[in-house]
């Protein structure tokens, strides 16, 4: 295999390869579509071919590796993850299940093994959404949640649209690539949170996705002086916050240890020492895996900010951003996971991610379950994320485990 | 008297004068020290002059206009206030103040009186502190709290200090200007609050100003995604927030109806809906007429900030980034102003001062005493500042015959 050092200047991007080699690659150079992103894609590619699959590309972006199985018009055992990062992304959201699923490949290829069913690792386009303004877009594509043109017509901030971007980076956007079927898919991806490390587990068995939804709160109030203005005589919104933050705690924790409230941006305008605000704008980023206590949770949100609204005879409102149902994975591909790590002797958790996937979107049409690993303090969506080795090791480990079990048994497509 | 258009064109700013007419004045053109600041200055002294008075201007450009007494070296009857504005000030505060002296001195031209003492006038320079970093700093250098050369050395944002804008506009900042010696002063301004106004009075009778300070707090928690992070494991500094706001607001009321508190910024950071802010920062505004409740309270919101740290485990620290002592003006004065209040059949309210002014630097060493007007519900630093007609003649007459009856009796130099 090449070194990437070597493939960058094959490819006519050496600029790049001493920036890799440092970790210091200039931080917009992987989001979504850009040249960066593609020279991923295609490190990727040349290493899948190498391995000795066939690569396609279809119309949204998404790339996928197939390795022949033994029965190979049987549905594919599906793995993958995606290679665009955050502006200040590290180097294993995404990559890694890319790369595990990769290894999977050359693992059986070492062991001279073929599965029954065909096996496929796929690429997804702009799972972070942080360049073109829809999170999983490539696996909504797939899945149908999303329409591709509505797809297309998303645009950077600087106006250029993702079929342009698509088209400048030489893929095809009438590409007509039929979806494969799919027995099932699994993800491996690090934790992006602290849990696996602190309790000192290598393997989260993920049964599924949280239900999640983002609201934003306004209130406005009218602008004084912090002097002469008596408290009874001003329209502070600040009163709002200070009666809606323990309350909404409160809320949370009544709903259990699994139950997340985030208060993200809190902004008071114009900002000033000595005066009333005349406008409060604040987050509230609400989570559960239990859709009864998630229902109630995101109720009781509403309420206590309609209630304090009110209660202080200002006006306001919130009022939801977006909103993600839950996801209940698959329980034969769970088992699956909890079966071959339980062969391999790792330790283990069982848990509900906390965060979207494209494990998410394909949930929704095809058998689907995740791995994770641990990750450094939790850290994620920072170039400072990290994590260990032997961890990465063991779940690329499950993985291949994982698929083999479920690539064996016969299914006629 | 001459039109301000008149007067603008006179002394070579016509472009000003269109303006100024149609309330539509560029906003930094009556900063202190401006070409705008100092065309003011000089169109007042031009009308003092006409109205038969001497002028003087100190080394820190306070200016002020002399009205001889029948006993010239007595010690002076003061009034005045600023004419320099915030960015986007009104055209009420200090410029009313000033005016209403002129007045005062017209109209005891008019009615062919002098009085025993002489009357002044004065023009305080930089009031509002908006442009050079010292509020009051004139008042506060001529009454010996701030040395002349610390507020010469003040400099703007773009460099340039007080002493070279106090040349550029031919002051003199070596002028041998002694002292006046002041019997009594008194300064009369637009409330800036909403009191007089709510509660239908003419005349605030100001017998003091806030003890007043202002604190900031920062809170340092951990970044974290708000999805996989479970609540216990989070150090999210927003939850001092919502345990210090409740109880800071409590504990102002504890201290009565004269307290006021003001938490004008809250900021997030990094300020992103799906992540627990590593820091928080926002700032407390604390104020009471009176000395042991304002101390009270100031150290209840130390003592509950610091006891919210430590319950929650995160760093951060309150400081206090600015404090001035309360005032309490002259008995005599307070005296005068309430007579005279009387004698002219106002609905009167007596009051203190939630906001300074430059007559805390003067009763530091002379009686001093205020008079306020209402100004359209409470608003002031604004371009919508307004005031009544009738209010404003209000407060200029009591001004008038408060300084005639201070300006009778004789007192010798």
């Amino acid at each position: 295999m090449q070194t990437i050092r070597q493939w960058l200047e094959g490819v006519g991007l050496p600029q790049y390869a001493a920036a890799f080699e440092a970790n210091d690659v200039e931080p917009d150079v992987l989001r979504a579509l850009t040249d960066g992103d593609l020279a991923g894609r295609r490190l990727f590619a040349d290493w899948a071919v190498a391995a000795g699959c066939r690569v396609r590309v279809d119309a949204i972006g998404n790339l996928f590796v197939h390795r022949a199985g033994l029965k190979d018009t049987f549905p594919v055992v599906l793995t993958g993850s995606h290679l665009d990062t955050q502006p200040t992304g590290g180097k294993f959201d995404g990559v890694y299940g890319v790369l595990a699923g990769l290894e999977v490949i050359e693992a059986l290829n070492d062991a001279g093994m073929t599965t029954v069913h065909p096996i496929e690792v796929g690429v997804w386009c702009n799972e972070e959404g942080c360049r073109f303004p829809m999170a999983m877009m490539g696996s909504a594509v797939w899945s149908g949640r999303l329409p591709l043109d509505a797809a297309h017509a998303l645009t950077d901030r600087s106006g250029r649209s993702v079929r342009q971007e698509l088209e400048r980076l030489g893929i095809a956007t009438d590409a007509k690539v039929p979806r494969q079927s799919v027995k099932a898919a699994l993800e491996v991806h690090i934790e992006q949170g602290p849990v696996l490390e602190q309790r000192a587990k290598t393997i989260g068995i993920v049964t599924g996705v949280q239900h999640m939804s983002r609201h934003e709160v306004v209130v406005l109030g009218q602008e004084a002086h912090a002097g002469p203005t008596p408290m009874d005589m001003r329209r502070d919104p600040v009163r709002v916050l200070a009666e809606v933050l323990p309350a909404i705690y409160a809320a949370a924790r009544e709903r259990g240890p699994d139950a997340r409230l985030t208060v993200g941006i809190i902004e008071t305008s114009p900002g000033s020492p000595n005066t009333v605000p005349g406008r409060l704008r604040f987050t509230i980023d609400v989570r559960h895996p239990n859709l009864r206590h998630y229902g109630t949770l995101r109720f009781e949100v509403d309420r206590l900010v309609r209630g304090a609204l009110k209660k202080h005879g200002l006006d306001g409102d919130i009022r939801c951003l977006w909103e993600a149902p839950g996801v209940t994975f698959d329980s034969a591909c769970v088992d699956a996971v909890r079966s071959a790590t339980a062969a391999l002797g790792y330790d283990s958790l069982e848990m509900v991610s906390g965060a979207g996937h494209d494990s998410c979107n394909v949930a929704a049409i095809v058998p689907t379950a995740m791995i994770f690993v641990p990750c450094a303090g939790g850290l994620s969506h920072n170039e400072a994320e990290s994590a260990m080795p032997s961890d990465l090791t063991a779940g690329a480990n499950v993985l291949l485990n994982a698929m083999v079990a479920l690539a064996s048994g016969a299914q006629q497509a």
